[in-house]
């Protein structure tokens, strides 16, 4: 089977031989991606004629309509994501929900959320500005959608969620999405564009797909349009550094590596609610999707008192879990993606281990049901940092799978001194009852992250979750993780819209056709 | 003379011969500008150690305070300022104006919205986000001022005004400023400074001055600074492509060329008011600074039936302009900045003649009291390009000075089709009555534009201005324009901030110290 393309209203095989999609727990051929032979510059033509002038004929209200049909039909086919994500990704259950429903809920809530913005095509934003005395000249900032398409350039880790977290924003804004989904795990998104389509939703133009390598994807891109790309540090420069990209000022959003924090506060006792919460979502984080969510937890800070019952309490969890094929159904943690992101890790935890000692995680580690030499395996592993200040890989290296390190701290000065050597972060979680602390970390890391997550006892299990993206908060990070924006519920419609100001007759900036909203997108 | 820099808390002088600064009317050298030995990292690091912490400290309020005294001392050495535009820009009363006043004002301007800020330290964003079904977690977006250094690399038209609209919402926000102004022009903008550091109006390490060329400026950028820029699309591409900025997702801000255009509607009759308005329009924006601004008319388009009537308007009005040595008081026009944008601008006049006659202008001019040979006169240059669609350097050659293209269109349609081949610009003006026709010229174009000015007979002469930035109104354009957002009010702010979510206890969220605003910076 070939991964086929979907571009300028076809499905189209690419020619050659491709890369191989495997089954990552049994090293079989799923399938074969190639996107050879696909015309990218005819896609993007053909996206931005048909599909943009589609979308743009229909308001946020019809075009949330068709967000809501998206949902049911991705609702509708969900199983057999769920056999994909097992069969490409080594996914179970739970790791399979986080991307498959994880992707559905974002397309529910966009749908709904535009809903809100009712039968305007464009945005007014903030109020009318006099700019004469007689009040019949005045300013209006308005968003209004791009002309162009959005060129979602997507990570393996997430073929669903990546997908419609990026794509639901776009087609509300009613921009037309090309989507390249990572080659490893291309598969599901393939399936999920296949059930869109088929189900004859969208408008013929606004959703296309390359399979496959992105080759010269990026050589027509213009002021029209906007590429969104989630993965390494190094495509990140590509793109940005791309021809066309520079030449045209073509709008980025990119989220690269992350080396996110989670820390137990000083005032957080181990055995009590909160630390036990903290362990319990520091083991979640490094086990669900075998550690491979660009917002896991890499560093986790435990005063120093505190690290060896702290230490002890996740070596004790993690003992308990199974890894190997998800198919076994005592199976809690399944296999990285491909034998590449095995080695990548591999050779990072070996980096890491220089300036640290190992908790928990050996080399003789043998996965449950599986043959270790086929699959690719990681073994969940715990490293402990006695001296985070001396130390450099803890806060620069991105393990991308089942392995976090563990930081002893000595002062919160001292605490948010290391936290900000992650150089910007998506996310940093701290677990603490002390208000004081809370706000001093908000304040003393916040401007380096995306988000923070702040638990105290009154919150307890009742937190959404250091690694999980909710669609209403905003989802990026500054430096490191590489300075994009996206979701933060409306705010998500700004990469796809382009802000100007007209300053004219102020009746005609009232009665415009098609401008909406009440000036105040923040609250809509 | 030698133009120093000012770093680290104290003044510098540059080693080397450095470039000599110019009167541009007698060639005459009036000083000498190099930034060599000028140690940029220790002066980026000490802006952040001291200007930062000190700025933070304070609030918008604090803040707002210090920039009305700013305000204040730069009126009061108004007429040095004015004098130093002659010398170094020929630039007469009104360029000079221009120039100065408009700085004077933005930064009176960012006073008085500062103060509507407050005592608080970060801006609320948006409502809070319930995340529990309890009430007692939820998310709440916030902005937060960078923790780094505002480097703002000035273009050479604007010394004081390009100054101040970067600097004064950047250190409104709580984020030190370090200036490079462009060498040929830098001796105003380090007028500026001397004047409120003399005046001890700004914390220690709140504003440095780099004069001369950037050298290694960049090279220890890192991800809590940004750079802002304002020049040639070559430098911006340079400033993109930066190891530091890739590494360290530095954000950017750029403004680049733009090939601005202003429309005459369809249904304006020659000779009518409003065509009246659009000719003078047209000739003060190829005039005012001789053409030197980035918002400055390059493209006319008027219907071709009016063509002949309103060439021959544009020429009686033009051939009344008396172009020579500014201190002849029957000048109205300067020289450009140097021979170097002389020679471009020459250059760039032959370029288009491969595609248009010429209305006005000649090889024979002669400036007023000035020596062709030492001065830097561009002559004044109305060129006509009968067939628009068929031509392609007026759509992307910008030449920066008194010189702009007539170009005649026969239908709405076309018209827009030729707008947009600017490829993203700052500004599109029309004048029109015709409110159909304005509505889908807006809309047609709008996406493609940072701002739209629209002209009808009510307003008449109340509008603003094609080329006037507002500083309530945003400055920036996509595509060619470097896809750069700047002013339009609080939107200013959001440059040298930093968007974070924070998910936690409610109650925390509602009390965070420092933390202002109702939630909609929009209309704070």
């Amino acid at each position: 089977m070939k991964i086929p393309s979907y571009v300028c209203g076809e499905w189209r095989e690419g020619t050659g031989q491709g890369e191989a999609i495997l089954d990552p727990v049994t090293g079989e051929e799923l399938a074969r991606v190639t996107s050879q032979g696909v015309d990218a510059a005819a896609a993007l033509q053909y996206a931005r004629e048909k599909g943009g002038e589609a979308l743009r004929r229909m308001s946020y209200q019809d075009r949330a309509e068709l967000l809501g049909k998206m949902g049911e039909v991705l609702n509708a086919n969900r199983a057999e994501y769920f056999r994909i994500s097992l069969l490409n990704l080594g996914a179970g259950e739970s790791d399979a929900s986080f991307d498959v429903d994880g992707a559905i809920y974002t397309v529910k809530y966009f749908a709904k959320l535009g809903k809100a913005l009712g039968g305007a095509k464009m945005l007014r934003e903030g109020a009318q500005i006099p700019l004469s005395k007689t009040g019949v000249f005045s300013g209006q900032h308005f968003l209004v959608p791009l002309r162009g398409v959005a060129v979602l350039i997507n990570a393996f880790n997430f073929p669903a969620w990546g997908f419609c977290e990026k794509a639901a924003p776009a087609l509300l804004s009613g921009v037309p999405v090309l989507v390249k989904p990572a080659s490893p795990t291309a598969w599901l998104t393939q399936k999920m564009v296949e059930d869109i389509l088929k189900a004859g939703i969208l408008p013929d133009g606004a959703l296309s797909l390359i399979c496959g390598s992105a080759r010269d994807l990026l050589d027509t891109v213009r002021e029209e349009d906007m590429v969104s790309f989630t993965g390494s540090a190094e495509t990140a420069a590509r793109i940005r550094t791309h021809a066309a990209v520079l030449q045209h000022s073509v709008r980025t959003n990119i989220e690269a590596d992350s080396i996110n924090s989670a820390v137990l506060g000083p005032d957080v006792l181990p055995g009590s609610e909160l630390a036990e919460l903290f362990v319990k979502e520091v083991v979640r984080e490094m086990t669900l999707k075998a550690g491979q969510k660009c917002t896991a937890i890499r560093r986790l800070f435990v005063p120093r008192a505190a690290g060896k019952s702290i230490g002890e309490a996740l070596v004790k969890r993690l003992s308990a879990i199974k890894v190997g094929n998800p198919r076994n159904p005592e199976v809690k943690m399944g296999p990285v993606v491909n034998k590449a992101q095995q080695a990548s890790c591999l050779q990072g935890i070996e980096q890491l281990k220089k300036e640290c000692s190992v908790l928990f995680g050996s080399g003789s580690f043998q996965p449950v049901d599986a043959n270790a030499a086929d699959s690719a395996f990681v073994p969940l592993t715990l490293l402990a940092c006695e001296d985070g200040k001396k130390a450099v890989r803890v806060h620069d290296t991105e393990v991308f799978g089942p392995v976090a390190t563990m930081i002893a701290y000595d002062s919160p000065q001292e605490l948010i001194a290391m936290i900000r050597r992650g150089s910007g972060s998506l996310v940093a979680s701290v677990f603490s009852s002390d208000a004081a602390f809370l706000e001093s970390f908000i304040m003393g890391v916040g401007d380096l992250h995306g988000r923070i997550l702040a638990v105290d006892s009154a919150v307890g299990a009742q937190h959404t979750g250091h690694g999980n993206v909710v669609p209403s908060c905003m989802h990026g990070g500054p430096g490191r993780a590489g300075g994009g924006e996206e979701l933060g519920g409306l705010r998500g419609l700004l990469l796809y819209h382009r802000r100007f100001v007209v300053q004219g007759p102020t009746t005609t900036l009232g009665n415009l056709t098609g401008a909406g909203g009440d000036g105040n997108w923040l609250t809509a």
